[in-house]
């Protein structure tokens, strides 16, 4: 079993993780874990604050000579903006934060002991630890890449494009976009939404490639694969929705029209023409992709500041105005990469167990040859 | 805490579940843990199965003379349909099941050894221990209700109502439906599906009111009560998503038409005027009524059965029949109902301990205090 | 991961559980599970309740065609002496059992109402479902027995025997002991205590055998084989210390008499000829005999009753008194090796993974080769 | 619910800790932490490396002007002997140690790949968490103690002493032990030991006092009080036995010399004049002391090294030599009062609930109210 802490405010002096369950010998390459960082404080329409930080790992247990060992993986992210001790006081609760119901909720009268700890900079740790549970999936060539496939409303097209293509095309993207066009069409929408002191939302997708059949299960409602993924997405900051495969569409669809038929090939296996179920039947992985897609609500933090009440005086007040960003939506597609591949990583130590390398590869490949009979 | 296990085959004598961490002092009406049995069997377009059935629970432990004491709470459903062990085995995986994947993963060569368990005859265990949980949340004037708002393309028109009428209209309604003109053309397309031996699916929405603001939490992403809803709904059979509030459509909106402005009155405490959130702001409820929808794709048994492979022999075959619905979207909604209810009442019980009615209400009514002053 | 609920009350209908998480592909016999609970039920100095219950089990789900087919095991043992709510409220808590303090802690004023959940009845469950967890280590050759070391003082002496050779002592034993002498006066002890009133208590000791080296492990505290063993062996009603090989005689003893020292032979590979560590180093195994023992209070419900307070007019009175046993560590010991035998089970899945027993030892044997290079 | 990972390996640059689940609120003194974390250091007997390291917390997050604000709390202590990278590898395992089944488990060949992360050093981080857990404790008056009642076999006689005298004894003495005429025997024992190259092994004992009754359950076997504290405990590096009240001398006791007597005074509640159970009845406290006591075994690096194995070269050889200390005892039972603390902070969270002091202090009362109806 693979699980993790995160600890740290916005503002604070570090973010802190702890990375408990990982097996000996994987070599871990810190350069592939500030890279990950890097894809998540990127994006056209990040704010400001993206360039203060640039984030970079200190990894200060549970690896020796470049390899884990066993034991737990402390991860250490300096914040260059350490002032929360310093920062000012606020009683306006910001609509769509978590600052009114955390004020109530933790007793507090100050909304920055809320704030800063609500805040999606602490998704710089889950990018962190996902990137080690990516390093882990490499090893069973399972590989993951989100893009963006709505910004504002405009829609990016990526039919027909393999997972390679879209990857490639994300890497050189601004905005993790796959569709040249469409893009060009996204930023001219944060632009303007950014000179009106607006937000836009959007939605990304998640691939995730050379799964084995059979992560997750049916048996019980708390080991199903889309259980924990959805789980897990939602619970990144402000998503406000989740799809596997044809999602929401299904229900404009009938049965003959959505299951995937089963097709065979010696040295290939069981395989598909189809992926509507998105990689998932049953709670587990068949095999295919898994195809997820999430909504990125427009960011709460906005310059036009919305109406309010002051939670000590209880007058009504605006919103704080914090220092944002316009657009999250690569950014947030980045961290549904990481927590997914945890959440596989997970999923593969649970089927596969084994304390090393060399065990758990055992292990997989006699699975593998055994399903291949 | 809360947890609970279930356990039954579809075929199997019983359906079995434990809930365990129920506070004591709680009166269970096993009546109404059977009228939520009722209502999952229910709805236009279920298989005759379902008449065959007529779910009954028996409690087994942790009620003495009507009231918990503390102890965990067993359940029974008999199956009238008992009979596994006599049914025939079968090789050829239906698309769109657990049937291929959990063959390969459980190493089985007989797929009923998969859909027995995989069956979403299980659920029925999951609306008593939901029901039970919503028997608590009674008592903090906690309320849930789902209703349906699309089936095979058609949407129901709810704008509007308020949580009462659309209860009452669910009641009467023989889809859930609280929009009558809809309903009669989605009850005709279920009969045309079922004609040409198709299935459909739809979309429901659960609603949940009365909820103090701060269960759940942003402090640990595993806190959310975003992450929490959406993981157990995401393990209902058939969900291809979830969403909350806005969902999908914050995606072509800007931040300023999304967020929930915050406003006060004495006596009344924090409102708002709109309800994108969907009741949720930074992973807790905001007070609002919590709002989400799934989607439920067209059941995967068709009378007209699809390409698939003969696992043994590794030959082209049909997907087997086995009897079958043509829509459980209703059904689907009220299993939404009982695991949103469980999660919601384990996090009351989170938030307020408690070994008793009498020292949960207490603590509950010390936080309400507290919030309000 | 293996886990499991028990529910169920001393004179309710029937005691259920629910093990979640084997593999499939175990054949499954119900008669050694009957025959654990007989086990159980057995040993002199047991009340005549012990002769109306003779405990059977019926297992609802999991099994097909006598084999695990991956979902959970439910299990039903039926109460003869069932009449709960018929039996008499009482007021006077008794020494040494969970009445006042149960009563308090869940607000109730009939003592009826905690003892029936606290009683040691609800361990028929636990043995069950040790015994299966047993049936899979016997795939293993993973072995357990207890036996009865000490009785109201007495000592056995099972110095110099084997692991077999105390095994069949046991069997014959009407106190489960491998000492033939000592029995006998723990006999005369036990009718004495019996006449008088009275009631007497002892140690037991559990001996694993075929274990693997590494199961548990130092990474994190939690995951310590002792951790999890000695909480296992305390949870058993009226345990009230647990050691493990030299336990607390290692206070006594010099750094240099205490430790095992190592030694290898080519096809044996690595090996000790003591064993005072009793199989656990650094909280793993470390392929010896895993030896711990536990020390049972004399049973609380005396026939001349202690005194005590009555919790609604908080007046001097007697503790009530249910028929009851003299002497339960024989069966203590039974429960000690189940409740052992599912944390093993539980730590052999975390290591090895796999769905089906096939695939769980392909993994096993993979890694005793490996750790025999 | 409350919970905690550490990380970090004895000769790496940071031990690094995360504490989540704290309610907010919760005013935290850094020195207090310092205090234990001192305390941990000291006692006659140690190596002289606890000269070296003079550990002192850095608190990273989770805390505002001094007071908890419901986020995770992050903890670093610095090693000063950095330099892990550096020091030897080494192939002898050390009997008592993690080393050779460690090295099996996770497929290393060089033990200090083990060793580092299996060392006791570790503990710091547990004891900082600990004295954190102790803080919001103190809020209601539940104290923690520990002393040492054995070293080398030599008895500390401290019968008849209250909480109070054993604290102050205890906290002017350099064996933590309350019994001045056995330390100095104690004292002679670890000279005479480390003059011989040799190491030595003891007891020590926690008390608990200020316990509300009621924490922990017997409704199910996780949920007790005496499993939890147990598994703790038996977490500590080289603890074999755990014991609570009579412990193993129950086995020579008859059940009426056992119990305690239950007796009632107005405005004291109920009570008892003696405390057998070592303050646990039924898997609850029961409003007396916790008292428990656990065996250390002597360290075993020894400076005369014990007979080993080369795990490369399968030749006989000597286990390595480790600077180390003579006696740990003392140690020990801080490290027992830490993990105490932890596990009845926690057990106080699921009871009473609450996110702010304020709450959980007013539900405590509230049912502190309730109970003495």
């Amino acid at each position: 079993m693979l699980r993790y802490l995160t600890a740290g405010e916005s503002h604070g002096k570090y973010l802190v993780g702890i990375l408990e369950g990982m097996i000996a010998g994987l070599t871990i390459d810190t350069e592939l874990v500030n890279r990950e960082l890097s894809r998540r404080q990127a994006g056209y329409g990040r704010s400001p604050r993206m360039k203060i930080e640039s984030d970079r790992i200190e990894i200060l247990s549970g690896i020796r000579k470049s390899e884990s060992i066993g034991g737990p993986i402390a991860l250490l992210i300096k914040n260059r903006a350490e002032r929360m001790e310093q920062l000012p006081s606020f009683t306006s609760p910001r609509p769509g934060h978590a600052d009114l119901a955390g004020a109530l909720k933790y007793n507090r009268r100050d909304l920055r002991d809320i704030l800063e700890r609500a805040s999606a900079r602490e998704t710089a740790c889950r990018v962190a630890v996902g990137s080690i549970a990516r390093q882990l999936l490499r090893e069973f060539k399972i590989e993951l890449i989100s893009h963006v496939v709505n910004i504002a409303g405009i829609k990016a097209d990526t039919r027909g494009l393999s997972f390679t293509a879209i990857k490639s095309r994300v890497l050189r993207s601004k905005l993790n976009c796959g569709d040249q066009k469409a893009q060009a069409a996204m930023i001219a929408e944060i632009d303007k939404a950014g000179k009106e002191g607006d937000t836009v939302g959007g939605i990304f997708e998640v691939i995730i490639r050379g799964l084995p059949p059979g992560l997750g299960s049916y048996v019980h409602c708390d080991r199903k694969i889309d259980n924990r993924l959805a789980g897990a997405i939602s619970s990144i900051q402000s998503i406000k929705a989740v799809e596997f495969g044809l999602g929401f569409s299904v229900s404009g669809k009938r049965g003959s029209e959505v299951h995937d038929e089963i097709f065979y090939k010696k040295g290939k296996g069981f395989y598909r023409h189809s992926n509507n179920a998105g990689g998932i039947e049953g709670g587990m992985t068949n095999g295919e992709d898994i195809v997820l897609r999430a909504a990125v609500k427009p960011i709460s933090t906005l310059r036009r500041p919305l109406r309010s009440v002051d939670i000590v005086s209880k007058k009504p007040s605006r919103a704080r105005f914090e220092r944002a960003d316009i657009c999250v939506v690569p950014s947030a597609g980045v961290i549904g990469e990481a927590v997914a591949a945890f959440e596989i990583a997970n999923l593969m130590l649970e089927k596969f167990g084994g304390d090393s390398l060399e065990e758990m590869k055992r292990n997989y490949q006699g699975y593998i040859k055994q399903i291949s009979k």
